[in-house]
């Protein structure tokens, strides 16, 4: 059995894990902390079975971090930096999910996270957790930088074309992203009255920090086009799931079927990412509460422009399902195992 | 023109009074205040048309008092004392929607919000402001008690039998409330995710404060039977309603007719409060976004039991239209100016 | 590996069922009908991961029914009474999820679902299938006609308290339940703008058909007491989940510790049906996407009133979920098989 | 007063009318028809306070056609270039809120449609009913064709550029509208629990019907650049709103001040359509239940895409609301009236 430890479980990423871990015939829980419960049980901040929320929660600084073969943090960015390190240095596998080691170049972090980085060492050793892109790595890894959620649906959605040299111009990534995203710490914005029946653009342009992780996984798939990406999110009343529909103009007319063989290829040995038939286009519930990534092409007649759809789960592929299925790669395990 | 001021414009039931007043013919408004937010228009801190979003929010010590006729207090109970004092001592007459002014007996409110009331003097002259019960004495105000929402709901739903007599032993009100009713302030309750999907039932039973608004206007009704009250609330993911489900177990076998004629003849001359016709049951669609409150009577065939349906908008006739409703019987205006 | 045929697969309750059945290391499934949707693929009619997406549907007489071990009827009451009892005759364990084999008494069924029973004689042998209540006969059963979801809910909530002889005089089930519960044909009802921020009572009193399983199982179970249930179902806009507050007047002070040890005693050794801690109300958090019945306790100081919230997952524990425990307790599986 | 009848009065669009009206102070109901509830009153089809409730429903051919001053025809497309015609011949003005005589071009019309336009005179005399493109022409008008929902978003999104000329290349219109968009005909896609936590793109590219109304306006005003429109509607789990997200490349670098110039100089006398301030985009909250047009200006630095978000209220400035506001065109009256 993997020993599993998480930091900062009483989040919506931490939570999500436990739910799938409990699942995991491979997985049992060794410790989890929370700094903003620690000494309560899991039951008394959310609710949940007996099993469940007979769970204690402990602070960060009792955590036995031997004591655990991969530790999972949940802790928002710049407050995982340490945590991180610290975990790493007492010999346990790390998957991170903050954005802290996501970003190979600390000059980059700085400038999108506001702060400097202070482990540039263990960044430069940090594997971007997108198991499409990166699966041999990740088995290799000893800290993980689990992806976050929309650049997974973008990343995922672009990347065959990236490959093939077939972005260029600018790229049009409008996304909407459940309220689950913004985490679970109480603001206006994720204020009931105030998300519900309400639909919102937030951070468009080139202004969210997501769009650094974007570019610096697709440049490294690109054969060297100049292209721009315009990312927009929008805050969707639902609870979970990311749709991304991404614009992107081809540089030259593409038949139908090839495009389609395109993403086949790249994806069709995949356990989580798949092509929907022709004609259709994913929707949230293709993938909500699963780790799947459902992608549809939709090309416009008489015009060089391509529509991709890309639906996942934010807090399952786009987060804690993603983690699991990185852990499951770090351990030699089936890809699949507790995610199905 | 009546000259208005209100202080604490930016809580739900102050933005909701700012969106009827602004429809009202001889309402302007005179000033608004806000602590959290002064030195900021409305539309800062929340999504406006032009002309409301550039009204100016000063804080509260900065309000002329006497320059408004009439001042509606939209803060929570025991932070509206006070203002609503020195709002009376300039000489408005003053609207609050707070529960500060609402039970006549101090000790009872001590008991009820766990602080004393400073202002007993006001106390004993405030009005509770329902309309149906209240109205003549309302007109004479110079302190209105706005009463609570699911107040509202549950003595409209019962006022007529309680004057007949006809409550007795365990009489029970089963209430759903939409989110707007927790108020703006975010927390982990009114949190999306959390409300989002989820139903939920708290302080049931006995504990909840608004029973004590309950049982003192019933109370006053009934001509002495010896009944008491069961009030269960539960949280709606909606933005807005209320829905009370009443049981009633009648004292003796009431003829439907018998029954729907005591509704009629209370209500039947009441601008908002209306019975529905036989067979109907109350839905939050009947009241949404209106003032209105509908009421529905079903019997139990061969049973004693009488379920009553009421439905109201927390938001106007369980708060700030309600408010208005009694601004005009104040002013001497058509009670339903501003309000249709 | 169990064998499965499925009746009806396009609807809510079997589209549950093939979720959760993936999932189960000893369930294969051997065909799936759809009268609407026969020739088509799964993924034609729902939004689907490929493996799912590509199961076909055959129209029900090309079922092949002694191909399978076992036979989940998931069509609506009336119309499934022929199909159980041919499968039965093909010699195919059933487990119907309609009504038409839960009452006992065919001039029951005929007063409340108005029309005659034609297989009186299954009938007689069939299995209620309530684990807590029937987990025996269920073992032994070769029709198991699974509950009801609001009765799920209510006789859960009411059973320790009917074997006491604890329920007297008028008992009230004030049920809440999500629109999945009212199936997958569009009707105005559920149509999203009608359902969503609107709440509705429906079928009050003593009118919904649901209290014929719930008054059957509970009497079965009453030492001779007179009680009568009111029972007032509410449509929630939630796509899942029913919380019913139950309102019992118990015949005597009875002290909390030995009403909860009443709890613990009769559902400690269940696998899904638990008592929450002192304290605690049932929400639908507790229970959503899972096959878990909480049960909450909260009595009211100086009262006699009790009052037991319960929450479930009609489409789970009130429904699918439950058949697939019936289906484990059929087979001598472990009863929690593929429902954690 | 204005005697007006509605064809149709039972659909979303038909109910939206009638409450605002009901708020009108020069606006009288003559007669309402609906085909599937002829016979009924209001308040059995719809929950509705008492006045509205008891409004007889007629079917069409016992219209008076000639009692009515004004004829607001709610019926689908096709449907309803026979009740317009005929309403038109008995000499009412007609204001028709489907898509049958927004189009100029009967090919057209029959290319996007599917069906011969049999009212080709009436057609070439009909306006489009989009106060800020055409208030003059719609003044003298007989028969206003009322925009489409998306539509009206995406026209008064890009007018102001399509003047100027700064429409190129492609342009993107990324859409989302609440379910109320789609009709109240019962459907799966509008059934709650398809579209409740859902979200899904549908008929992306350049395939749905309102590419027609959009070109042929953006046409008439622009200076005769080479641009195509790429149109992706997505539907929203809300009841009511449009957002849409429109990329468009301008051809040269413009400075933000200029404009947001050229929208306040094209808009400032509008008395619904406004500029947002500087930095903020436009949000369902905006404009929901009131007849505004919010607007956005997000220029992306270092690049020539600028983002421009538009939100209504679909059923009021998408549908009726703006159906009154041409009406009080029509009749010379404050074009607010009726709509504060």
């Amino acid at each position: 059995m993997i020993r599993i430890g998480i930091i900062g479980a009483t989040g919506y990423t931490g939570l999500e894990l436990l739910r799938w871990l409990r699942r995991h015939p491979a997985a049992e829980i060794a410790w989890l902390t929370s700094e903003s419960s620690a000494g309560q049980q899991l039951g008394d901040v959310f609710a949940a079975p007996p099993e469940t929320a007979q769970q204690a929660l402990i602070p960060w600084e009792q955590a036995d971090l031997s004591g655990a073969d991969v530790v999972f943090c949940c802790l928002p960015h710049v407050a995982a930096q340490g945590p991180v390190a610290a975990a790493r240095r007492s010999g346990a596998r790390v998957i991170d999910l903050s954005a802290d080691y996501r970003l190979h170049d600390p000059a980059s972090y700085e400038t999108w996270y506001g702060h400097p980085h202070h482990e540039t060492d263990l960044l430069r050793d940090a594997v971007y957790g997108l198991p499409e892109l990166h699966r041999e790595a990740i088995a290799q890894a000893e800290l993980v930088a689990n992806p976050g959620c929309y650049p997974t649906s973008v990343i995922l959605g672009l990347a065959p074309l990236a490959r093939r040299g077939w972005l260029s111009g600018t790229v049009i990534a409008d996304s909407k992203s459940g309220v689950s995203g913004a985490g679970r710490k109480p603001s206006l914005k994720t204020h009931f009255v105030e998300a519900n029946e309400n639909f919102s653009p937030y951070s468009i342009g080139r202004t969210h920090r997501h769009i650094a992780e974007m570019e610096q996984e697709l440049a490294q798939l690109d054969t060297g086009n100049d292209w721009q990406l315009i990312f927009s999110p929008h805050l969707l009343p639902v609870t979970r799931g990311i749709l991304s529909t991404l614009y992107v103009n081809l540089p030259q007319r593409v038949d139908g079927a090839e495009l389609r063989a395109l993403y086949s290829d790249t994806y069709g040995a995949e356990p989580f990412t798949f092509l929907l038939p022709e004609g259709q286009v994913a929707t949230l519930a293709h993938t909500t509460n699963s780790n799947y990534c459902a992608i549809g092409l939709t090309q416009v007649p008489e015009s060089l422009t391509l529509i991709v759809t890309v639906s996942i789960d934010n807090l399952v592929k786009g987060a804690s399902g993603q983690a699991i299925q990185n852990m499951n790669i770090l351990f030699g395990l089936d890809e699949r195992m507790g995610l199905l």
